[in-house]
Protein backbone atom coordinates (compact mmCIF):
# COMPACT_ATOMS: atom_id res chain seq x y z
CA UNK A 1 0.00 0.00 0.00
CA UNK A 2 2.52 2.89 1.19
CA UNK A 3 4.70 0.77 -1.42
CA UNK A 4 7.10 3.23 -3.79
CA UNK A 5 5.68 2.58 -7.27
CA UNK A 6 8.03 1.81 -10.50
CA UNK A 7 7.93 0.53 -13.24
CA UNK A 8 8.69 -2.68 -14.63
CA UNK A 9 10.37 -4.68 -12.40
CA UNK A 10 9.16 -5.29 -8.74
CA UNK A 11 10.88 -3.88 -5.64
CA UNK A 12 13.59 -5.81 -4.63
CA UNK A 13 13.85 -5.86 -0.60
CA UNK A 14 17.32 -5.24 0.94
CA UNK A 15 16.98 -7.68 3.67
CA UNK A 16 20.31 -7.00 5.67
CA UNK A 17 19.44 -3.09 5.08
CA UNK A 18 16.03 -3.87 6.41
CA UNK A 19 17.26 -5.89 9.45
CA UNK A 20 19.84 -3.50 9.84
CA UNK A 21 17.65 -0.53 10.29
CA UNK A 22 15.64 -1.85 12.21
CA UNK A 23 18.57 -2.91 14.82
CA UNK A 24 19.73 0.65 15.07
CA UNK A 25 16.06 1.53 15.84
CA UNK A 26 15.84 -1.10 18.59
CA UNK A 27 19.21 0.25 19.87
CA UNK A 28 18.16 4.05 19.86
CA UNK A 29 14.53 3.77 21.15
CA UNK A 30 14.51 0.28 22.80
CA UNK A 31 13.19 -3.10 21.47
CA UNK A 32 9.93 -3.18 22.44
CA UNK A 33 9.08 0.45 22.19
CA UNK A 34 9.69 0.31 18.13
CA UNK A 35 6.52 -1.31 15.88
CA UNK A 36 6.82 -3.09 12.60
CA UNK A 37 4.61 -0.18 11.42
CA UNK A 38 8.16 2.26 12.61
CA UNK A 39 10.52 -0.23 10.85
CA UNK A 40 8.44 -0.04 7.33
CA UNK A 41 7.76 3.55 7.54
CA UNK A 42 11.92 4.11 8.17
CA UNK A 43 12.84 1.79 4.95
CA UNK A 44 10.05 2.75 2.73
CA UNK A 45 8.36 -0.36 2.05
CA UNK A 46 4.91 -1.54 3.41
CA UNK A 47 4.44 -3.34 6.53
CA UNK A 48 2.67 -6.46 4.62
CA UNK A 49 6.41 -6.55 2.39
CA UNK A 50 8.38 -6.49 5.26
CA UNK A 51 6.27 -8.82 7.42
CA UNK A 52 6.60 -11.62 4.31
CA UNK A 53 9.99 -11.83 4.91
CA UNK A 54 9.89 -11.09 8.89
CA UNK A 55 7.20 -12.90 10.43
CA UNK A 56 8.11 -10.97 13.74
CA UNK A 57 10.20 -8.57 15.22
CA UNK A 58 12.50 -10.98 16.85
CA UNK A 59 13.32 -12.43 13.24
CA UNK A 60 14.34 -8.83 12.65
CA UNK A 61 17.48 -9.59 15.03
CA UNK A 62 18.13 -12.84 14.61
CA UNK A 63 18.14 -12.80 10.95
CA UNK A 64 22.23 -12.82 10.59
CA UNK A 65 22.19 -16.16 12.31
CA UNK A 66 20.30 -17.77 9.15
CA UNK A 67 22.71 -19.29 7.52
CA UNK A 68 25.03 -20.43 10.28
CA UNK A 69 24.05 -23.70 10.50
CA UNK A 70 24.79 -24.46 6.78
CA UNK A 71 28.62 -22.87 7.46
CA UNK A 72 29.57 -24.70 10.63
CA UNK A 73 28.08 -27.60 8.76
CA UNK A 74 30.47 -27.41 5.67
CA UNK A 75 33.43 -25.84 8.11
CA UNK A 76 33.28 -29.21 10.44
CA UNK A 77 33.39 -31.17 6.75
CA UNK A 78 36.81 -29.54 6.39
CA UNK A 79 38.38 -30.44 9.50
CA UNK A 80 40.70 -33.16 10.39
CA UNK A 81 38.60 -36.56 10.43
CA UNK A 82 41.10 -37.83 13.21
CA UNK A 83 40.14 -34.87 15.30
CA UNK A 84 37.84 -35.45 18.84
CA UNK A 85 34.57 -34.69 18.04
CA UNK A 86 34.81 -31.64 20.73
CA UNK A 87 37.57 -29.99 19.02
CA UNK A 88 36.14 -30.60 15.50
CA UNK A 89 33.37 -28.80 16.62
CA UNK A 90 35.35 -25.83 18.53
CA UNK A 91 37.68 -25.33 14.99
CA UNK A 92 34.70 -25.64 12.78
CA UNK A 93 32.53 -23.02 15.05
CA UNK A 94 35.68 -20.25 15.40
CA UNK A 95 35.83 -20.43 11.75
CA UNK A 96 31.92 -20.18 11.10
CA UNK A 97 31.63 -16.86 13.21
CA UNK A 98 34.11 -14.79 11.63
CA UNK A 99 32.15 -11.59 10.44
CA UNK A 100 32.50 -10.21 7.08
CA UNK A 101 34.24 -7.03 7.45
CA UNK A 102 32.11 -4.10 8.50
CA UNK A 103 29.63 -6.12 10.43
CA UNK A 104 31.33 -6.40 13.51
CA UNK A 105 29.40 -3.26 15.10
CA UNK A 106 25.66 -4.58 14.13
CA UNK A 107 26.92 -8.07 15.06
CA UNK A 108 27.68 -6.75 18.42
CA UNK A 109 24.18 -4.63 18.64
CA UNK A 110 22.53 -7.52 17.89
CA UNK A 111 23.98 -9.78 20.51
CA UNK A 112 23.72 -6.62 23.15
CA UNK A 113 20.16 -6.66 22.48
CA UNK A 114 19.41 -10.42 22.46
CA UNK A 115 22.06 -10.39 25.77
CA UNK A 116 19.77 -7.86 27.52
CA UNK A 117 16.33 -9.30 26.52
CA UNK A 118 14.90 -12.67 27.55
CA UNK A 119 11.78 -12.88 25.11
CA UNK A 120 14.44 -12.20 22.32
CA UNK A 121 16.32 -14.85 23.72
CA UNK A 122 14.06 -17.65 23.88
CA UNK A 123 12.48 -16.73 20.60
CA UNK A 124 16.39 -18.20 19.42
CA UNK A 125 15.29 -21.56 20.61
CA UNK A 126 14.68 -23.23 17.41
CA UNK A 127 17.49 -21.80 15.99
CA UNK A 128 19.68 -23.40 18.72
CA UNK A 129 17.93 -26.60 18.38
CA UNK A 130 18.80 -26.91 14.97
CA UNK A 131 22.48 -26.08 15.56
CA UNK A 132 22.30 -28.04 18.65
CA UNK A 133 21.54 -31.06 15.67
CA UNK A 134 24.39 -30.52 13.74
CA UNK A 135 26.66 -31.09 16.87
CA UNK A 136 24.78 -34.20 17.75
CA UNK A 137 25.87 -35.27 14.08
CA UNK A 138 29.07 -35.43 14.96
CA UNK A 139 29.30 -36.86 17.88
CA UNK A 140 27.11 -39.81 16.50
CA UNK A 141 29.76 -40.22 13.24
CA UNK A 142 32.62 -39.36 14.54
CA UNK A 143 32.48 -41.06 18.29
CA UNK A 144 29.93 -43.12 17.18
CA UNK A 145 27.70 -42.72 20.51
CA UNK A 146 24.28 -43.90 20.16
CA UNK A 147 22.07 -41.06 18.21
CA UNK A 148 19.08 -42.20 20.76
CA UNK A 149 21.44 -42.25 24.07
CA UNK A 150 21.88 -39.90 26.49
CA UNK A 151 25.23 -38.26 25.68
CA UNK A 152 23.34 -37.73 22.17
CA UNK A 153 20.49 -35.97 23.55
CA UNK A 154 22.60 -33.46 26.19
CA UNK A 155 25.91 -32.51 24.12
CA UNK A 156 24.39 -30.23 21.26
CA UNK A 157 22.10 -28.03 24.03
CA UNK A 158 25.88 -27.54 26.33
CA UNK A 159 28.05 -26.71 23.38
CA UNK A 160 25.28 -24.38 21.41
CA UNK A 161 24.35 -22.46 24.61
CA UNK A 162 28.02 -22.06 26.02
CA UNK A 163 28.85 -20.88 22.35
CA UNK A 164 25.75 -17.83 22.24
CA UNK A 165 27.23 -17.16 25.99
CA UNK A 166 30.53 -16.51 24.80
CA UNK A 167 29.54 -14.66 21.24
CA UNK A 168 27.43 -12.27 23.96
CA UNK A 169 30.43 -12.13 26.07
CA UNK A 170 32.34 -10.80 23.55
CA UNK A 171 29.87 -8.11 22.35
CA UNK A 172 30.05 -6.97 26.23
CA UNK A 173 33.69 -7.10 26.84
CA UNK A 174 35.68 -8.17 23.68
CA UNK A 175 38.27 -6.41 21.62
CA UNK A 176 38.95 -7.40 18.04
CA UNK A 177 37.22 -10.70 16.55
CA UNK A 178 35.13 -12.67 18.42
CA UNK A 179 37.40 -16.32 17.57
CA UNK A 180 39.41 -16.16 20.36
CA UNK A 181 36.33 -15.81 22.94
CA UNK A 182 34.48 -18.78 21.04
CA UNK A 183 37.66 -20.87 20.86
CA UNK A 184 38.51 -20.07 24.60
CA UNK A 185 35.17 -20.89 25.97
CA UNK A 186 35.33 -24.04 23.54
CA UNK A 187 38.48 -25.21 25.40
CA UNK A 188 36.84 -24.47 28.19
CA UNK A 189 33.83 -26.93 28.17
CA UNK A 190 36.29 -29.15 26.69
CA UNK A 191 38.35 -29.11 29.53
CA UNK A 192 34.85 -30.47 31.79
CA UNK A 193 35.32 -27.09 33.39
CA UNK A 194 38.53 -28.25 35.02
CA UNK A 195 42.48 -28.36 34.98
CA UNK A 196 42.79 -24.15 34.93
CA UNK B 1 -17.29 -15.04 40.88
CA UNK B 2 -17.73 -18.77 39.87
CA UNK B 3 -15.82 -19.19 43.27
CA UNK B 4 -17.33 -22.03 45.36
CA UNK B 5 -19.05 -19.89 48.76
CA UNK B 6 -17.89 -21.46 52.10
CA UNK B 7 -18.65 -19.17 55.16
CA UNK B 8 -15.72 -18.44 57.37
CA UNK B 9 -11.60 -19.42 56.31
CA UNK B 10 -11.20 -17.86 52.30
CA UNK B 11 -10.61 -20.59 50.10
CA UNK B 12 -7.58 -21.75 50.01
CA UNK B 13 -5.69 -23.16 46.46
CA UNK B 14 -4.14 -26.47 46.24
CA UNK B 15 -1.38 -25.34 44.01
CA UNK B 16 -0.28 -28.84 43.55
CA UNK B 17 -3.63 -30.32 42.66
CA UNK B 18 -4.86 -27.41 39.97
CA UNK B 19 -1.22 -28.07 38.44
CA UNK B 20 -1.55 -31.83 38.61
CA UNK B 21 -5.02 -31.21 37.33
CA UNK B 22 -4.09 -29.06 34.14
CA UNK B 23 -1.07 -31.39 33.13
CA UNK B 24 -3.55 -34.36 32.85
CA UNK B 25 -5.79 -32.07 30.57
CA UNK B 26 -2.61 -30.95 29.36
CA UNK B 27 -1.43 -34.66 28.14
CA UNK B 28 -5.27 -35.70 27.39
CA UNK B 29 -6.00 -32.94 24.68
CA UNK B 30 -2.86 -31.67 23.90
CA UNK B 31 -1.25 -28.14 25.45
CA UNK B 32 -2.66 -25.56 23.15
CA UNK B 33 -6.31 -27.23 23.36
CA UNK B 34 -6.71 -26.84 26.56
CA UNK B 35 -7.94 -23.06 28.11
CA UNK B 36 -7.05 -21.34 31.45
CA UNK B 37 -10.92 -21.26 31.51
CA UNK B 38 -11.02 -25.46 31.17
CA UNK B 39 -8.47 -25.84 34.16
CA UNK B 40 -10.47 -23.37 36.13
CA UNK B 41 -13.71 -25.28 35.41
CA UNK B 42 -11.98 -28.76 36.15
CA UNK B 43 -10.77 -27.50 39.72
CA UNK B 44 -13.84 -25.51 40.60
CA UNK B 45 -12.23 -22.38 41.31
CA UNK B 46 -12.69 -19.01 39.14
CA UNK B 47 -9.92 -18.45 36.42
CA UNK B 48 -9.29 -15.13 38.45
CA UNK B 49 -8.18 -17.44 41.81
CA UNK B 50 -5.99 -19.81 39.15
CA UNK B 51 -4.63 -16.62 37.59
CA UNK B 52 -3.95 -15.07 40.51
CA UNK B 53 -0.88 -18.07 40.91
CA UNK B 54 -0.51 -18.88 37.70
CA UNK B 55 -0.04 -16.11 35.42
CA UNK B 56 0.24 -17.91 32.10
CA UNK B 57 -0.35 -21.15 31.20
CA UNK B 58 3.53 -22.77 31.04
CA UNK B 59 3.82 -21.91 34.34
CA UNK B 60 0.83 -24.03 35.37
CA UNK B 61 3.80 -26.41 33.60
CA UNK B 62 7.03 -25.04 35.21
CA UNK B 63 4.84 -25.18 38.77
CA UNK B 64 7.36 -28.07 39.87
CA UNK B 65 10.91 -26.32 39.32
CA UNK B 66 10.08 -23.50 41.56
CA UNK B 67 11.79 -24.84 45.13
CA UNK B 68 14.82 -26.39 42.63
CA UNK B 69 16.79 -23.14 42.72
CA UNK B 70 16.87 -23.47 46.79
CA UNK B 71 17.05 -27.35 46.70
CA UNK B 72 20.24 -27.04 44.57
CA UNK B 73 21.84 -24.34 46.84
CA UNK B 74 21.73 -26.33 49.91
CA UNK B 75 22.89 -29.41 47.95
CA UNK B 76 26.26 -27.70 47.21
CA UNK B 77 26.61 -26.29 50.18
CA UNK B 78 26.67 -29.75 52.01
CA UNK B 79 29.43 -30.94 49.32
CA UNK B 80 32.79 -32.02 50.45
CA UNK B 81 34.30 -28.22 49.93
CA UNK B 82 37.34 -29.37 48.35
CA UNK B 83 35.08 -31.01 45.77
CA UNK B 84 36.04 -29.24 42.26
CA UNK B 85 32.88 -27.19 41.51
CA UNK B 86 31.84 -28.86 38.15
CA UNK B 87 31.73 -32.34 40.53
CA UNK B 88 30.02 -30.34 43.90
CA UNK B 89 27.61 -29.36 41.25
CA UNK B 90 26.95 -32.59 39.55
CA UNK B 91 26.11 -34.35 43.52
CA UNK B 92 24.27 -31.39 44.77
CA UNK B 93 22.10 -32.12 40.96
CA UNK B 94 21.49 -35.32 41.45
CA UNK B 95 20.35 -35.21 45.18
CA UNK B 96 18.01 -32.00 44.12
CA UNK B 97 16.48 -33.65 41.12
CA UNK B 98 14.99 -36.77 43.21
CA UNK B 99 11.53 -37.01 43.12
CA UNK B 100 9.61 -37.27 46.46
CA UNK B 101 7.32 -40.74 45.85
CA UNK B 102 4.13 -40.67 44.17
CA UNK B 103 5.60 -37.97 41.66
CA UNK B 104 7.12 -39.66 39.44
CA UNK B 105 4.48 -40.06 36.70
CA UNK B 106 3.41 -36.42 36.85
CA UNK B 107 7.15 -35.28 36.70
CA UNK B 108 7.40 -37.43 33.85
CA UNK B 109 4.24 -36.45 31.93
CA UNK B 110 6.02 -32.74 32.50
CA UNK B 111 9.19 -33.19 31.36
CA UNK B 112 7.69 -34.93 27.99
CA UNK B 113 5.02 -32.00 27.35
CA UNK B 114 7.95 -29.94 27.72
CA UNK B 115 10.23 -31.57 25.74
CA UNK B 116 8.16 -31.42 22.66
CA UNK B 117 6.83 -27.95 22.69
CA UNK B 118 9.26 -25.25 22.01
CA UNK B 119 7.25 -22.68 23.35
CA UNK B 120 7.05 -24.38 26.54
CA UNK B 121 10.53 -24.88 26.73
CA UNK B 122 11.55 -21.18 25.97
CA UNK B 123 9.18 -20.20 28.70
CA UNK B 124 11.62 -21.71 30.54
CA UNK B 125 14.71 -19.34 30.00
CA UNK B 126 14.23 -17.33 33.20
CA UNK B 127 14.51 -20.55 35.32
CA UNK B 128 17.24 -22.16 33.49
CA UNK B 129 18.91 -18.65 34.17
CA UNK B 130 18.36 -18.35 37.96
CA UNK B 131 19.78 -22.01 37.99
CA UNK B 132 22.81 -20.90 36.07
CA UNK B 133 23.68 -18.34 38.08
CA UNK B 134 23.71 -20.06 41.31
CA UNK B 135 26.09 -23.10 39.35
CA UNK B 136 28.55 -19.50 38.19
CA UNK B 137 28.48 -18.38 42.05
CA UNK B 138 30.04 -21.96 43.10
CA UNK B 139 32.97 -21.88 40.46
CA UNK B 140 33.65 -18.47 41.09
CA UNK B 141 33.24 -19.19 45.19
CA UNK B 142 35.36 -22.71 44.82
CA UNK B 143 37.54 -22.34 41.51
CA UNK B 144 38.23 -18.47 41.90
CA UNK B 145 36.96 -17.40 38.79
CA UNK B 146 36.57 -13.93 37.58
CA UNK B 147 33.07 -13.64 38.45
CA UNK B 148 32.62 -10.98 35.40
CA UNK B 149 34.75 -13.44 32.82
CA UNK B 150 34.47 -15.21 30.07
CA UNK B 151 33.91 -18.96 31.94
CA UNK B 152 31.91 -17.51 34.24
CA UNK B 153 29.44 -16.38 31.39
CA UNK B 154 29.70 -20.06 29.75
CA UNK B 155 29.23 -22.55 32.33
CA UNK B 156 25.82 -21.83 33.95
CA UNK B 157 23.91 -22.34 30.91
CA UNK B 158 26.21 -25.39 29.80
CA UNK B 159 25.48 -26.95 32.69
CA UNK B 160 21.62 -26.28 33.13
CA UNK B 161 20.60 -27.44 29.64
CA UNK B 162 23.10 -30.30 29.44
CA UNK B 163 20.86 -31.12 33.13
CA UNK B 164 17.57 -30.35 31.80
CA UNK B 165 18.16 -32.17 28.42
CA UNK B 166 18.77 -35.47 30.49
CA UNK B 167 16.41 -35.16 32.67
CA UNK B 168 13.75 -35.15 29.37
CA UNK B 169 15.97 -38.07 28.41
CA UNK B 170 14.93 -39.84 31.57
CA UNK B 171 11.40 -38.82 30.60
CA UNK B 172 11.28 -40.68 27.31
CA UNK B 173 13.49 -43.80 27.93
CA UNK B 174 14.18 -43.99 31.52
CA UNK B 175 13.51 -46.36 34.08
CA UNK B 176 13.26 -45.92 37.94
CA UNK B 177 15.26 -42.85 39.03
CA UNK B 178 16.08 -39.53 37.52
CA UNK B 179 19.04 -39.44 39.94
CA UNK B 180 21.77 -41.84 38.11
CA UNK B 181 20.75 -40.06 34.49
CA UNK B 182 21.73 -36.72 35.64
CA UNK B 183 24.79 -37.98 36.99
CA UNK B 184 26.05 -39.26 33.65
CA UNK B 185 25.49 -36.55 31.76
CA UNK B 186 27.27 -34.20 34.20
CA UNK B 187 29.88 -36.68 34.54
CA UNK B 188 30.05 -36.75 30.34
CA UNK B 189 29.84 -33.01 30.41
CA UNK B 190 32.50 -32.77 33.28
CA UNK B 191 35.38 -35.04 30.80
CA UNK B 192 35.04 -32.23 28.27
CA UNK B 193 32.66 -34.93 26.07
CA UNK B 194 35.63 -37.09 25.94
CA UNK B 195 37.21 -40.35 27.08
CA UNK B 196 34.81 -43.17 26.22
Amino acid sequence: MNEPRRRGRPVELDLERVAGAAMQMFRERGYDEVTMEDIARAVGHSRRTIFRHFPTKSALVWAGTERFVDSLRSEIAATDPSLPAIDAVRIAYVTATELPPGTHEITRQRLLLIGENHTLHSDGILRFAAVGETIREVFVEREGIDPRGLEAAIVGDAIVHAAHDAFVWWARHGEGEPGPVIDEALRRLGSGFRDR
